[in-house]
Protein backbone atom coordinates (compact mmCIF):
# COMPACT_ATOMS: atom_id res chain seq x y z
CA UNK A 1 0.00 0.00 0.00
CA UNK A 2 1.54 3.41 -0.66
CA UNK A 3 1.56 6.38 1.59
CA UNK A 4 -1.29 8.03 -0.34
CA UNK A 5 -3.92 4.95 0.04
CA UNK A 6 -2.47 4.50 4.02
CA UNK A 7 -3.11 8.19 4.92
CA UNK A 8 -6.40 8.32 3.76
CA UNK A 9 -7.29 4.66 6.17
CA UNK A 10 -5.95 6.49 8.80
CA UNK A 11 -8.48 9.57 8.68
CA UNK A 12 -10.04 9.24 12.20
CA UNK A 13 -13.35 10.07 10.73
CA UNK A 14 -12.74 6.93 8.38
CA UNK A 15 -15.57 8.24 6.35
CA UNK A 16 -13.65 9.53 3.25
CA UNK A 17 -15.38 7.53 -0.26
CA UNK A 18 -13.43 6.58 -3.21
CA UNK A 19 -10.18 5.62 -1.44
CA UNK A 20 -9.08 3.90 -3.76
CA UNK A 21 -9.58 6.20 -7.05
CA UNK A 22 -8.32 9.25 -4.85
CA UNK A 23 -4.99 7.24 -3.69
CA UNK A 24 -4.40 5.85 -7.26
CA UNK A 25 -4.38 9.64 -8.24
CA UNK A 26 -2.41 10.64 -5.58
CA UNK A 27 -0.12 8.49 -6.30
CA UNK A 28 -0.11 8.48 -10.42
CA UNK A 29 0.79 12.24 -9.68
CA UNK A 30 3.66 12.70 -7.50
CA UNK A 31 5.29 9.76 -10.20
CA UNK A 32 3.93 11.91 -13.29
CA UNK A 33 5.78 15.00 -11.44
CA UNK A 34 8.85 13.28 -11.04
CA UNK A 35 8.80 11.44 -14.84
CA UNK A 36 8.10 15.21 -16.00
CA UNK A 37 10.71 16.63 -13.85
CA UNK A 38 13.64 14.28 -15.42
CA UNK A 39 12.49 13.73 -18.63
CA UNK A 40 12.85 17.87 -19.10
CA UNK A 41 16.28 17.43 -17.67
CA UNK A 42 17.40 14.35 -19.76
CA UNK A 43 15.83 16.13 -22.82
CA UNK A 44 18.64 18.95 -21.75
CA UNK A 45 21.41 16.99 -22.18
CA UNK A 46 20.34 15.68 -25.97
CA UNK A 47 22.02 16.44 -28.68
CA UNK A 48 18.95 17.53 -30.60
CA UNK A 49 17.75 19.57 -27.64
CA UNK A 50 16.81 22.20 -30.49
CA UNK A 51 13.72 19.73 -31.38
CA UNK A 52 12.59 18.98 -27.89
CA UNK A 53 11.80 22.58 -26.25
CA UNK A 54 8.28 22.04 -26.32
CA UNK A 55 8.60 18.73 -24.53
CA UNK A 56 11.06 20.63 -22.18
CA UNK A 57 8.76 23.04 -21.56
CA UNK A 58 5.13 21.04 -21.28
CA UNK A 59 7.44 18.59 -19.05
CA UNK A 60 7.79 21.70 -16.81
CA UNK A 61 4.49 22.88 -17.12
CA UNK A 62 2.44 19.25 -16.52
CA UNK A 63 5.08 18.96 -13.72
CA UNK A 64 4.38 21.73 -11.65
CA UNK A 65 0.51 20.95 -11.82
CA UNK A 66 0.56 17.58 -11.06
CA UNK A 67 2.61 18.52 -7.57
CA UNK A 68 -0.12 20.79 -6.72
CA UNK A 69 -3.18 18.47 -8.03
CA UNK A 70 -1.31 15.93 -5.52
CA UNK A 71 -1.40 17.98 -2.76
CA UNK A 72 -5.14 19.13 -2.99
CA UNK A 73 -6.40 15.69 -3.25
CA UNK A 74 -4.33 14.78 -0.20
CA UNK A 75 -6.18 16.92 1.75
CA UNK A 76 -9.60 15.52 2.79
CA UNK A 77 -10.35 18.10 5.42
CA UNK A 78 -13.41 19.90 4.40
CA UNK A 79 -12.53 18.66 0.78
CA UNK A 80 -14.08 21.48 -1.84
CA UNK A 81 -15.19 18.84 -4.80
CA UNK A 82 -15.19 21.55 -7.18
CA UNK A 83 -12.19 22.91 -6.82
CA UNK A 84 -10.93 19.47 -6.75
CA UNK A 85 -12.85 18.97 -9.85
CA UNK A 86 -11.41 21.70 -12.04
CA UNK A 87 -8.17 20.96 -10.83
CA UNK A 88 -8.37 17.47 -11.67
CA UNK A 89 -9.44 18.87 -15.50
CA UNK A 90 -6.48 21.13 -15.41
CA UNK A 91 -4.02 18.21 -14.83
CA UNK A 92 -5.37 15.69 -16.96
CA UNK A 93 -5.47 17.79 -19.98
CA UNK A 94 -1.56 18.98 -18.91
CA UNK A 95 -0.95 14.95 -18.78
CA UNK A 96 -2.95 14.39 -22.58
CA UNK A 97 -0.60 17.43 -23.83
CA UNK A 98 2.59 16.25 -21.95
CA UNK A 99 1.84 12.38 -22.85
CA UNK A 100 1.15 13.04 -26.85
CA UNK A 101 4.34 15.29 -26.92
CA UNK A 102 6.30 12.95 -25.24
CA UNK A 103 4.58 10.13 -27.70
CA UNK A 104 6.21 11.40 -30.94
CA UNK A 105 9.89 12.02 -29.03
CA UNK A 106 9.17 8.04 -28.15
CA UNK A 107 8.73 7.32 -31.43
CA UNK A 108 12.31 8.74 -32.06
CA UNK A 109 13.98 6.44 -30.24
CA UNK A 110 14.13 8.79 -26.94
CA UNK A 111 13.82 5.90 -23.80
CA UNK A 112 13.51 8.69 -21.11
CA UNK A 113 9.88 10.44 -23.30
CA UNK A 114 8.72 6.64 -23.38
CA UNK A 115 8.91 6.00 -20.11
CA UNK A 116 7.42 9.83 -19.39
CA UNK A 117 4.70 9.17 -22.24
CA UNK A 118 3.20 6.48 -19.99
CA UNK A 119 3.03 8.26 -17.31
CA UNK A 120 1.60 10.86 -18.48
CA UNK A 121 -1.32 8.12 -19.65
CA UNK A 122 -1.57 7.08 -16.54
CA UNK A 123 -1.94 9.80 -14.57
CA UNK A 124 -4.27 11.56 -17.06
CA UNK A 125 -6.62 7.82 -16.30
CA UNK A 126 -6.15 8.08 -13.10
CA UNK A 127 -7.33 12.01 -12.88
CA UNK A 128 -10.42 10.99 -14.99
CA UNK A 129 -11.35 8.26 -12.67
CA UNK A 130 -11.14 10.70 -9.69
CA UNK A 131 -13.50 12.80 -11.63
CA UNK A 132 -15.97 10.44 -11.71
CA UNK A 133 -15.75 9.28 -8.40
CA UNK A 134 -15.52 12.78 -7.39
CA UNK A 135 -19.13 12.94 -9.31
CA UNK A 136 -20.75 10.11 -8.24
CA UNK B 1 8.17 47.19 -13.16
CA UNK B 2 8.10 43.73 -11.48
CA UNK B 3 10.32 41.09 -12.37
CA UNK B 4 7.69 39.21 -14.23
CA UNK B 5 6.73 42.19 -16.31
CA UNK B 6 10.46 42.80 -17.25
CA UNK B 7 11.26 38.98 -17.52
CA UNK B 8 8.56 39.01 -20.28
CA UNK B 9 9.99 42.42 -22.19
CA UNK B 10 12.78 40.31 -22.45
CA UNK B 11 11.86 37.20 -25.05
CA UNK B 12 14.19 37.13 -27.96
CA UNK B 13 11.16 37.64 -30.28
CA UNK B 14 9.69 40.17 -29.05
CA UNK B 15 6.05 38.69 -29.82
CA UNK B 16 4.40 38.04 -26.58
CA UNK B 17 0.74 39.75 -26.82
CA UNK B 18 -0.70 40.64 -23.69
CA UNK B 19 2.18 41.64 -21.88
CA UNK B 20 0.28 43.81 -19.51
CA UNK B 21 -2.37 40.82 -18.41
CA UNK B 22 0.19 38.06 -18.06
CA UNK B 23 2.39 40.35 -15.69
CA UNK B 24 -0.54 41.37 -13.93
CA UNK B 25 -1.54 37.55 -13.48
CA UNK B 26 1.87 35.64 -12.56
CA UNK B 27 2.31 39.35 -9.87
CA UNK B 28 -1.15 38.58 -8.50
CA UNK B 29 -0.52 34.78 -8.21
CA UNK B 30 2.99 35.19 -6.17
CA UNK B 31 0.76 37.91 -3.74
CA UNK B 32 -2.27 35.38 -3.53
CA UNK B 33 0.55 32.25 -2.35
CA UNK B 34 2.63 33.76 -0.24
CA UNK B 35 -0.62 35.62 1.81
CA UNK B 36 -2.31 32.31 1.63
CA UNK B 37 0.62 30.37 3.04
CA UNK B 38 0.72 33.04 6.06
CA UNK B 39 -2.96 33.24 6.03
CA UNK B 40 -3.16 29.15 7.30
CA UNK B 41 0.10 29.67 9.62
CA UNK B 42 -1.48 32.35 11.37
CA UNK B 43 -4.96 30.96 11.70
CA UNK B 44 -2.60 27.71 13.29
CA UNK B 45 -1.82 30.61 16.29
CA UNK B 46 -5.58 31.54 16.69
CA UNK B 47 -7.07 30.65 20.13
CA UNK B 48 -10.33 30.04 18.33
CA UNK B 49 -8.24 27.75 15.28
CA UNK B 50 -11.24 25.11 15.55
CA UNK B 51 -13.59 27.77 13.40
CA UNK B 52 -11.00 28.18 10.93
CA UNK B 53 -10.26 24.64 9.98
CA UNK B 54 -11.58 25.23 6.47
CA UNK B 55 -9.69 28.65 5.88
CA UNK B 56 -6.67 26.79 6.40
CA UNK B 57 -7.51 24.32 4.02
CA UNK B 58 -8.56 26.56 1.06
CA UNK B 59 -5.61 28.71 2.05
CA UNK B 60 -3.17 25.33 1.36
CA UNK B 61 -5.19 25.06 -1.65
CA UNK B 62 -5.14 28.10 -3.05
CA UNK B 63 -1.52 28.54 -1.99
CA UNK B 64 -0.57 25.52 -4.46
CA UNK B 65 -2.60 26.39 -7.22
CA UNK B 66 -1.69 29.96 -7.48
CA UNK B 67 2.30 28.68 -7.36
CA UNK B 68 1.59 26.33 -10.39
CA UNK B 69 -0.36 28.96 -12.00
CA UNK B 70 2.32 31.71 -12.00
CA UNK B 71 4.91 29.05 -13.22
CA UNK B 72 2.87 28.07 -16.14
CA UNK B 73 2.08 31.67 -17.25
CA UNK B 74 5.73 32.71 -16.69
CA UNK B 75 6.38 30.07 -19.52
CA UNK B 76 6.01 31.46 -23.24
CA UNK B 77 8.17 29.76 -25.30
CA UNK B 78 5.32 26.90 -27.11
CA UNK B 79 3.16 28.73 -24.85
CA UNK B 80 -0.15 26.23 -24.92
CA UNK B 81 -3.32 28.42 -24.74
CA UNK B 82 -5.64 25.55 -24.23
CA UNK B 83 -3.54 24.41 -21.04
CA UNK B 84 -3.13 27.69 -19.76
CA UNK B 85 -7.06 28.50 -20.07
CA UNK B 86 -8.12 24.97 -17.86
CA UNK B 87 -5.01 25.90 -15.25
CA UNK B 88 -6.33 29.76 -15.02
CA UNK B 89 -9.64 28.31 -14.29
CA UNK B 90 -8.98 26.20 -11.19
CA UNK B 91 -7.06 29.52 -9.83
CA UNK B 92 -9.53 31.69 -10.52
CA UNK B 93 -12.12 28.71 -9.07
CA UNK B 94 -9.65 28.66 -5.92
CA UNK B 95 -8.70 32.00 -5.22
CA UNK B 96 -13.20 32.72 -5.16
CA UNK B 97 -14.02 30.39 -2.57
CA UNK B 98 -10.83 30.79 -0.58
CA UNK B 99 -11.53 34.98 -0.81
CA UNK B 100 -14.68 33.89 0.14
CA UNK B 101 -14.08 32.17 3.45
CA UNK B 102 -11.76 34.80 4.46
CA UNK B 103 -13.96 37.06 3.86
CA UNK B 104 -16.43 35.51 6.29
CA UNK B 105 -13.56 35.67 9.34
CA UNK B 106 -12.29 39.30 8.52
CA UNK B 107 -15.52 40.12 9.20
CA UNK B 108 -14.80 38.89 12.62
CA UNK B 109 -11.70 40.77 13.24
CA UNK B 110 -9.41 38.50 11.14
CA UNK B 111 -7.12 41.04 10.22
CA UNK B 112 -4.76 38.29 8.37
CA UNK B 113 -7.86 37.03 6.59
CA UNK B 114 -9.13 40.34 5.45
CA UNK B 115 -5.34 40.72 3.90
CA UNK B 116 -5.76 37.58 2.44
CA UNK B 117 -9.25 38.10 0.69
CA UNK B 118 -8.27 41.18 -0.60
CA UNK B 119 -5.33 39.17 -2.59
CA UNK B 120 -7.19 36.33 -3.52
CA UNK B 121 -9.98 38.98 -4.92
CA UNK B 122 -7.23 40.79 -6.74
CA UNK B 123 -6.22 36.95 -8.20
CA UNK B 124 -9.22 36.13 -9.58
CA UNK B 125 -10.08 39.21 -11.22
CA UNK B 126 -6.18 38.73 -12.22
CA UNK B 127 -7.07 35.32 -13.68
CA UNK B 128 -10.07 36.38 -15.29
CA UNK B 129 -8.57 39.00 -16.90
CA UNK B 130 -5.59 37.00 -18.29
CA UNK B 131 -8.48 34.64 -19.70
CA UNK B 132 -10.26 37.30 -21.56
CA UNK B 133 -6.55 38.46 -23.01
CA UNK B 134 -5.79 34.65 -23.82
CA UNK B 135 -9.39 34.58 -26.01
CA UNK B 136 -8.82 37.52 -28.12
CA UNK C 1 11.43 -0.25 -10.61
CA UNK C 2 9.88 3.49 -9.67
CA UNK C 3 9.98 5.86 -12.44
CA UNK C 4 12.82 7.88 -10.60
CA UNK C 5 14.99 4.49 -11.17
CA UNK C 6 13.66 4.20 -14.73
CA UNK C 7 14.30 7.70 -15.50
CA UNK C 8 17.86 7.77 -14.30
CA UNK C 9 18.48 4.63 -16.20
CA UNK C 10 17.36 6.33 -19.12
CA UNK C 11 19.98 9.22 -19.43
CA UNK C 12 21.45 8.99 -22.53
CA UNK C 13 25.22 9.43 -21.46
CA UNK C 14 24.42 6.39 -19.17
CA UNK C 15 27.34 7.81 -16.58
CA UNK C 16 25.04 8.57 -13.56
CA UNK C 17 26.81 7.28 -10.61
CA UNK C 18 24.83 6.22 -7.49
CA UNK C 19 21.48 5.75 -9.30
CA UNK C 20 20.32 3.30 -6.62
CA UNK C 21 21.12 5.89 -3.68
CA UNK C 22 19.87 9.09 -5.88
CA UNK C 23 16.56 7.39 -6.76
CA UNK C 24 15.46 5.86 -3.02
CA UNK C 25 16.13 9.53 -2.08
CA UNK C 26 13.66 10.68 -4.89
CA UNK C 27 11.04 8.54 -3.76
CA UNK C 28 11.52 8.96 -0.23
CA UNK C 29 11.06 12.64 -0.81
CA UNK C 30 8.04 11.96 -2.85
CA UNK C 31 6.68 9.55 0.09
CA UNK C 32 7.49 12.08 2.64
CA UNK C 33 6.24 14.88 1.07
CA UNK C 34 2.88 12.76 0.66
CA UNK C 35 2.76 11.72 4.33
CA UNK C 36 3.50 15.27 5.50
CA UNK C 37 0.97 16.64 3.57
CA UNK C 38 -1.82 14.44 4.50
CA UNK C 39 -0.49 14.59 8.33
CA UNK C 40 -1.10 18.17 8.43
CA UNK C 41 -4.40 17.35 7.06
CA UNK C 42 -5.81 14.97 8.65
CA UNK C 43 -4.08 16.67 12.35
CA UNK C 44 -6.62 19.53 11.19
CA UNK C 45 -9.31 17.57 11.39
CA UNK C 46 -8.10 16.28 15.14
CA UNK C 47 -10.35 17.31 18.09
CA UNK C 48 -7.33 18.07 19.98
CA UNK C 49 -5.91 19.89 16.84
CA UNK C 50 -4.56 22.57 19.86
CA UNK C 51 -2.03 20.19 21.01
CA UNK C 52 -1.01 19.29 16.87
CA UNK C 53 -0.43 22.97 16.03
CA UNK C 54 3.83 22.59 15.74
CA UNK C 55 3.35 19.27 14.18
CA UNK C 56 1.39 20.50 11.37
CA UNK C 57 3.53 23.75 10.91
CA UNK C 58 6.52 20.98 10.59
CA UNK C 59 4.42 18.86 8.36
CA UNK C 60 4.11 21.67 5.60
CA UNK C 61 7.65 22.71 6.00
CA UNK C 62 9.05 19.40 5.29
CA UNK C 63 6.74 18.74 2.21
CA UNK C 64 8.25 21.79 0.91
CA UNK C 65 11.14 20.87 1.23
CA UNK C 66 11.33 17.56 -0.05
CA UNK C 67 9.13 18.79 -3.30
CA UNK C 68 12.12 20.80 -3.89
CA UNK C 69 14.79 18.48 -2.82
CA UNK C 70 13.15 15.41 -4.70
CA UNK C 71 12.80 17.83 -7.64
CA UNK C 72 16.64 18.91 -7.35
CA UNK C 73 17.92 14.86 -7.17
CA UNK C 74 16.18 14.21 -10.23
CA UNK C 75 18.09 16.60 -12.15
CA UNK C 76 21.28 14.94 -13.53
CA UNK C 77 22.67 17.20 -16.31
CA UNK C 78 25.04 19.68 -15.15
CA UNK C 79 24.65 18.34 -11.61
CA UNK C 80 26.10 20.79 -9.15
CA UNK C 81 27.11 18.82 -5.89
CA UNK C 82 27.80 21.76 -3.51
CA UNK C 83 24.09 23.09 -3.85
CA UNK C 84 22.38 19.48 -3.89
CA UNK C 85 24.27 18.89 -0.48
CA UNK C 86 23.19 21.96 0.79
CA UNK C 87 19.61 21.02 0.08
CA UNK C 88 20.08 17.28 1.28
CA UNK C 89 21.22 18.37 4.69
CA UNK C 90 18.29 20.79 5.00
CA UNK C 91 15.88 18.40 4.01
CA UNK C 92 17.65 15.67 6.82
CA UNK C 93 17.60 18.22 9.60
CA UNK C 94 13.62 19.20 8.26
CA UNK C 95 12.61 15.27 8.32
CA UNK C 96 14.36 15.09 11.66
CA UNK C 97 12.64 17.38 13.61
CA UNK C 98 9.30 16.29 11.96
CA UNK C 99 9.91 12.93 12.66
CA UNK C 100 10.58 12.92 16.00
CA UNK C 101 7.56 15.79 16.21
CA UNK C 102 4.86 13.43 14.93
CA UNK C 103 6.55 10.21 16.91
CA UNK C 104 5.41 11.87 19.91
CA UNK C 105 1.88 11.94 19.00
CA UNK C 106 2.18 8.32 17.46
CA UNK C 107 2.75 7.65 21.12
CA UNK C 108 -0.67 9.26 21.89
CA UNK C 109 -2.57 6.92 19.50
CA UNK C 110 -2.03 9.36 16.17
CA UNK C 111 -1.97 6.81 13.00
CA UNK C 112 -1.32 9.26 10.43
CA UNK C 113 1.58 10.70 12.65
CA UNK C 114 2.85 7.24 13.19
CA UNK C 115 3.04 6.62 9.59
CA UNK C 116 4.45 10.05 8.75
CA UNK C 117 7.08 9.83 11.40
CA UNK C 118 7.75 6.51 9.62
CA UNK C 119 8.03 8.13 6.04
CA UNK C 120 10.48 11.22 7.71
CA UNK C 121 13.03 8.86 9.15
CA UNK C 122 13.10 6.62 6.33
CA UNK C 123 13.74 10.14 4.04
CA UNK C 124 16.33 11.64 6.68
CA UNK C 125 18.26 8.00 6.06
CA UNK C 126 18.26 8.63 2.67
CA UNK C 127 18.93 12.35 2.59
CA UNK C 128 22.32 10.85 4.36
CA UNK C 129 22.98 8.01 2.45
CA UNK C 130 22.44 10.33 -0.54
CA UNK C 131 25.15 12.78 1.00
CA UNK C 132 27.53 9.97 1.88
CA UNK C 133 27.24 8.85 -1.70
CA UNK C 134 27.68 12.02 -3.33
CA UNK C 135 30.49 12.83 -1.09
CA UNK C 136 32.67 9.55 -2.45
CA UNK D 1 4.40 47.17 2.15
CA UNK D 2 4.87 43.79 0.49
CA UNK D 3 2.00 41.27 1.79
CA UNK D 4 5.04 38.95 2.92
CA UNK D 5 5.60 42.21 5.72
CA UNK D 6 1.39 42.71 6.01
CA UNK D 7 1.08 39.39 6.84
CA UNK D 8 3.99 39.28 9.19
CA UNK D 9 2.62 42.61 10.65
CA UNK D 10 -1.11 40.56 11.22
CA UNK D 11 -0.13 37.93 13.66
CA UNK D 12 -2.07 37.77 16.41
CA UNK D 13 0.52 38.30 19.16
CA UNK D 14 2.82 40.95 17.36
CA UNK D 15 6.19 39.26 18.75
CA UNK D 16 7.70 38.44 15.91
CA UNK D 17 11.30 39.75 15.73
CA UNK D 18 13.27 40.55 12.80
CA UNK D 19 9.99 41.71 10.72
CA UNK D 20 11.60 43.86 7.88
CA UNK D 21 14.70 41.10 7.27
CA UNK D 22 11.96 38.38 6.70
CA UNK D 23 9.67 39.95 4.98
CA UNK D 24 12.20 41.46 2.58
CA UNK D 25 13.75 37.43 2.23
CA UNK D 26 10.25 36.31 1.66
CA UNK D 27 10.31 38.82 -1.52
CA UNK D 28 13.43 38.33 -2.83
CA UNK D 29 12.35 34.59 -2.80
CA UNK D 30 9.33 35.14 -4.79
CA UNK D 31 11.14 37.54 -7.51
CA UNK D 32 14.15 35.38 -7.70
CA UNK D 33 11.53 32.11 -7.79
CA UNK D 34 9.95 34.00 -10.36
CA UNK D 35 12.93 35.10 -12.69
CA UNK D 36 14.73 31.92 -12.47
CA UNK D 37 11.36 30.10 -13.73
CA UNK D 38 11.36 33.05 -16.72
CA UNK D 39 14.79 33.00 -17.30
CA UNK D 40 14.87 28.94 -17.93
CA UNK D 41 12.12 29.41 -20.29
CA UNK D 42 13.86 32.21 -21.97
CA UNK D 43 17.23 30.38 -22.47
CA UNK D 44 15.03 27.57 -24.51
CA UNK D 45 13.89 29.85 -27.10
CA UNK D 46 17.47 31.20 -27.48
CA UNK D 47 19.22 30.12 -30.54
CA UNK D 48 22.21 29.04 -28.73
CA UNK D 49 20.42 26.95 -26.42
CA UNK D 50 23.12 24.35 -26.08
CA UNK D 51 25.21 26.72 -24.56
CA UNK D 52 22.87 27.93 -21.87
CA UNK D 53 21.90 23.95 -20.20
CA UNK D 54 23.69 24.83 -16.97
CA UNK D 55 21.85 27.91 -16.79
CA UNK D 56 18.76 26.36 -17.29
CA UNK D 57 19.41 23.30 -15.20
CA UNK D 58 20.55 25.99 -11.84
CA UNK D 59 17.37 28.32 -12.94
CA UNK D 60 15.19 25.29 -12.46
CA UNK D 61 16.53 24.57 -9.07
CA UNK D 62 17.08 28.27 -7.83
CA UNK D 63 13.54 28.30 -8.25
CA UNK D 64 12.59 25.12 -6.54
CA UNK D 65 14.34 26.12 -3.56
CA UNK D 66 13.30 29.68 -3.60
CA UNK D 67 9.98 28.64 -3.36
CA UNK D 68 10.66 26.15 -0.67
CA UNK D 69 12.45 28.64 1.49
CA UNK D 70 9.86 31.59 1.16
CA UNK D 71 6.93 29.46 1.96
CA UNK D 72 9.18 28.11 5.42
CA UNK D 73 9.48 31.89 6.36
CA UNK D 74 6.02 32.65 5.99
CA UNK D 75 5.17 30.21 8.74
CA UNK D 76 5.83 31.82 11.80
CA UNK D 77 4.20 29.74 14.34
CA UNK D 78 6.13 26.95 16.38
CA UNK D 79 9.02 28.43 14.28
CA UNK D 80 12.37 26.02 13.89
CA UNK D 81 15.25 28.39 13.77
CA UNK D 82 17.58 25.44 13.36
CA UNK D 83 15.36 24.27 10.43
CA UNK D 84 15.24 27.90 8.82
CA UNK D 85 18.88 28.44 8.70
CA UNK D 86 19.52 25.36 7.03
CA UNK D 87 17.25 26.12 4.38
CA UNK D 88 18.47 29.43 4.08
CA UNK D 89 21.96 28.53 3.86
CA UNK D 90 20.93 26.15 0.91
CA UNK D 91 18.93 28.75 -0.82
CA UNK D 92 21.71 31.32 -0.53
CA UNK D 93 24.20 28.68 -2.40
CA UNK D 94 21.61 28.08 -5.08
CA UNK D 95 21.22 31.84 -5.48
CA UNK D 96 25.07 32.02 -5.88
CA UNK D 97 25.84 29.61 -8.32
CA UNK D 98 23.07 30.59 -10.03
CA UNK D 99 23.43 34.47 -10.26
CA UNK D 100 27.22 33.47 -11.41
CA UNK D 101 26.12 31.33 -14.33
CA UNK D 102 23.43 33.78 -15.08
CA UNK D 103 26.25 36.86 -14.80
CA UNK D 104 28.24 35.07 -17.59
CA UNK D 105 25.88 35.19 -19.91
CA UNK D 106 24.70 38.36 -19.46
CA UNK D 107 28.00 39.53 -20.30
CA UNK D 108 27.78 37.95 -24.00
CA UNK D 109 24.60 40.00 -23.96
CA UNK D 110 21.36 37.80 -22.65
CA UNK D 111 18.81 40.62 -20.98
CA UNK D 112 16.77 37.77 -18.97
CA UNK D 113 20.25 36.48 -17.72
CA UNK D 114 21.08 40.09 -16.45
CA UNK D 115 17.80 40.58 -14.95
CA UNK D 116 17.93 36.96 -13.11
CA UNK D 117 21.36 37.44 -12.30
CA UNK D 118 20.56 40.72 -10.47
CA UNK D 119 17.14 38.86 -8.69
CA UNK D 120 19.69 36.18 -7.86
CA UNK D 121 22.15 38.24 -6.54
CA UNK D 122 19.42 40.30 -4.54
CA UNK D 123 17.80 37.16 -2.66
CA UNK D 124 21.12 35.72 -2.08
CA UNK D 125 22.12 38.85 0.30
CA UNK D 126 18.22 38.44 1.47
CA UNK D 127 18.72 35.36 3.26
CA UNK D 128 22.13 36.11 4.52
CA UNK D 129 20.29 38.98 5.97
CA UNK D 130 17.90 36.68 7.41
CA UNK D 131 20.78 33.87 8.49
CA UNK D 132 22.43 37.31 10.07
CA UNK D 133 18.72 37.82 11.96
CA UNK D 134 18.22 34.69 13.04
CA UNK D 135 21.22 34.40 14.66
CA UNK D 136 21.02 37.67 16.85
Amino acid sequence: MSYAERMLHAYPDQSIANVEALAACIDACADCAQACTACADTCLCEREVQSLIRCIRLDLDCADICVATGAVLSRQTAFDASLARALLQACASACKVCGHECEMHAQHGMEHCRICAEACHRCEAACQEALTALAA
